[in-house]
């Protein structure tokens, strides 16, 4: 658990905050007490106790939330629990809660605002404020410039370490999380950065240019946001600047935003992967949750019924033996099983960069090694099971070529599912599931049905 | 794609240095510019190129890496590449790679070391790393020790910023990604931190106590690393002092340890998931692979058997109406689909702290109307097309009723299963969806064959 060295607020955990709110709150004269307990709190963990709350309390405690504290705590909640309480503000409300937003915030907001709204927002901003928002709001979620933060402190290199401090002096402080400056030539282009643990140890009359670090990593603000998240976690970056196609520094990215984004990321994919969007909460109204889920049913339903359709047209062998239908179910999951398997390893090789064309047919040829020696095991394992179950020998061979076959099925999808996804450039590990079962059900029902038609039927 | 401001070797992407090599390798004469190359880049990057290659091409790259880099290349390898680069190395040259290693580095490795070998670098060690090492190698994986690092720079509050300054002149440089000094008093005790970004804009004469942040967000070495993780999410830290029990600094946390470790937990789920272990890669050998995926296989082969074991009861009716083992799959499958989407909002809500005892009931009245308003939805589109094929209105009937109460056991299911691993302190998003599946699965054959039973043969 987080500690703090002094008694205060903050010291406890979100959860015990949470708990100290819902019971001032059950007693509803305390809402005084309530309002002084979340001002000592950190905006975190303001959005963490409206996280916690059914709708009706959560707008309660909302209501409590000074002005200029609204927009750090709308940036901190998720996409299901912001929506609820934008819905309880007016235009002039979220107008006035921008106000204490930087650009970069604002553009983070914006896309569960209206058009209108936003579009006040900008008004409202200064002229600099303004081109910086505009900026903001032009580059889509995903990149670089999404993550973006225009607070940056520049300097240039011919100066001496003195001349450095007594510059930065003239700042009441600097942005949050710098840990670097960026050096810049007279056209503002980047020449490299000076990290202010450098800067702390070194004597007052060195050139800063020998302190330079000039192998930065530094990004385009249309860069994908993942491939920038995968260089901070490789090259251990706390900041990096980002560079327009002209070669200036239009300003950085900081590591807590690529922190969020990773969770961010992970927690959608999570989320698609059962075909779920992120408006939805355990608070959503039941109606709101029947339609977000609905559209993932449909699909599943449809493959559902594709599959079955390969089983009905083996109706007539079925009703001769009805053990088939009581064994199908165990080859197409098993298959299903396997294939899930190969596509998340392939998933994760796509990631590591360890899949290459070069490579492509010496994958094919492991997995399907996997799938003929995994086959011949649970094969012959449920060809056994079978047999004991209905002491017919010809339905266990018919069980273990259906498995052995199924699980080469299940490889040669597994692996070219998510390949041709990648190809197309759709994230593999969200939709790949779905193909996946469909294929190793519907070929699963296939080979054992039409094998035990030919040889038992 | 990450840019560099001059025209260097890193420059590239990962990639671009793997193709690079991948050319150089083909011709076995230039193994010289190899490692030019090699020299050049990043230890990250050097493992991107060794995770991308097949086995025996990896171990002539890895022969080529200087020993003093050995160390920092291992620590970025995934563990599978990690084992294959070991297994090519003898006890002293692992020790000797070690050296260049710090201790919390070194107990990164340990996990993958013989006990044999972690003796000798322990023995290797001067007296004060020898402490260190062996206190980091007491801290088990998922801990805050397991992160931290022992690199810290400590200062007392009774000092102006000049002296400061002076004191941190004295430093060659300062430990990586050092963003603030810890504030101690006399007895080592935490008071606080001092951000180098306060220290650089303040005036020489000032007191450093003013300039310290007390509200410092802390651990103990035994807390849980994925709660830390949550907290530099929710704080935005570059750094968190660890305290131990005696109120003593021992070490810190840095962000780019809480970043690897958020990837590496949410890449081993992914894993764990399909029943997979890090060891497997696509480059691992046949028998590796299906020794490292037949538990999984198995485990699945059992609650399969179970469910056709209820399929088989119903034999009698399925001979007589060969159409009911069509259609139960799909009703089967749907439960499936929707008991997965409930468990992984649950998933989702428990991570977000948005379930309590006093919204459980309110939780499950609520996911009993999604799954009763879906059913009926749901039901009479399936009944409607089980009639359509059929020409069987009590078949359509049956078919309805079985998919509403098989969506309403889902929902039972997708609740209480996570709920119940949360309560026994295992993961519910790793565990989850197989007995789901079990439950969904059995529950949707009897369901249905059981209903047709009754009312239909």
């Amino acid at each position: 658990m987080a500690r703090r060295p002094e008694d205060i607020p903050r010291s406890a955990s979100p959860q015990d905050h949470l708990d100290a709110v819902m019971k001032l709150l059950a007693r509803m004269r305390d809402l005084a007490d309530v309002r002084r307990r979340l001002e000592a709190l950190h905006p975190a963990d303001v959005a963490y106790i409206l996280e916690g709350l059914p709708l009706e309390k959560r707008l309660v405690i909302w209501g409590l939330v000074p002005p200029e504290r609204e927009g750090d705590i709308l940036l901190e909640v998720s996409d299901s629990v912001r929506e609820t309480l934008l819905a309880d503000m007016n235009r002039a409300e979220i107008v006035a809660a921008a106000q204490h937003l930087e650009p970069d915030e604002i553009a983070d907001l914006a896309p569960d605002l209206s058009d209108e709204v936003v579009q006040d927002i900008i008004e409202a901003q200064d002229v600099e404020e303004r081109a910086e928002l505009q900026s903001a709001l032009s580059y889509p979620e995903g990149t670089v410039g999404a993550l973006m933060d225009f607070d940056v402190v520049t300097i240039r290199e011919d100066v001496t370490v003195e001349v450095a401090l007594r510059y930065l002096r003239r700042f009441d402080e600097l942005p949050s999380q710098t840990d670097a400056l960026f050096v810049v030539d007279r056209d503002d282009h980047l020449k490299g950065t000076l990290a202010l643990k450098k800067l702390v140890v070194t004597d007052p009359d060195v050139e800063v240019a020998t302190l330079i670090e000039r192998d930065v990593v530094s990004f385009a603000p249309d860069s994908d946001a993942e491939e920038a998240a995968q260089a901070f976690e490789r090259y251990d970056l706390v900041n990096a600047p980002v560079v327009g196609a002209d070669g200036k520094v239009i300003g950085r990215v900081p590591v807590d935003a690529v922190l969020d984004f990773v969770r961010e990321r992970q927690e959608s994919k999570e989320l698609a992967k059962v075909g779920l969007s992120e408006d939805e909460d355990i608070f959503s109204s039941v109606w709101a949750s029947v339609k977000n889920r609905g559209p993932w049913i449909a699909l599943n339903l449809c493959t559902a019924f594709i599959a079955s359709r390969v089983v009905g047209a083996f109706e007539g062998s079925i009703e001769k033996l009805a053990a088939l239908a009581a064994l199908m179910p165990i080859v197409a999951g098993i298959g299903g099983n396997a294939g899930n398997q190969t596509t998340t390893l392939i998933v994760r090789a796509l990631a590591l960069g360890q899949v290459s064309p070069s490579n492509a047919r010496r994958l094919l040829t492991r997995e399907l090694g996997v799938a003929t020696t995994s086959g011949v095991i649970w094969g012959s394992v449920l060809g056994f099971v079978a047999w004991l179950l209905y002491r017919n020998v010809a339905l266990g061979g018919v069980m273990a070529m259906a498995m052995l076959l199924n699980l080469i099925v299940a490889a040669l999808a597994g692996i070219f599912i998510p390949l041709t996804m990648e190809r197309f450039g759709r994230d593999p590990a969200v939709g790949s599931s779905v193909f996946l079962t469909f294929i190793t059900d519907s070929m699963g029902f296939f080979i054992f049905l039409g094998l035990a038609t030919v040889f038992l039927v």
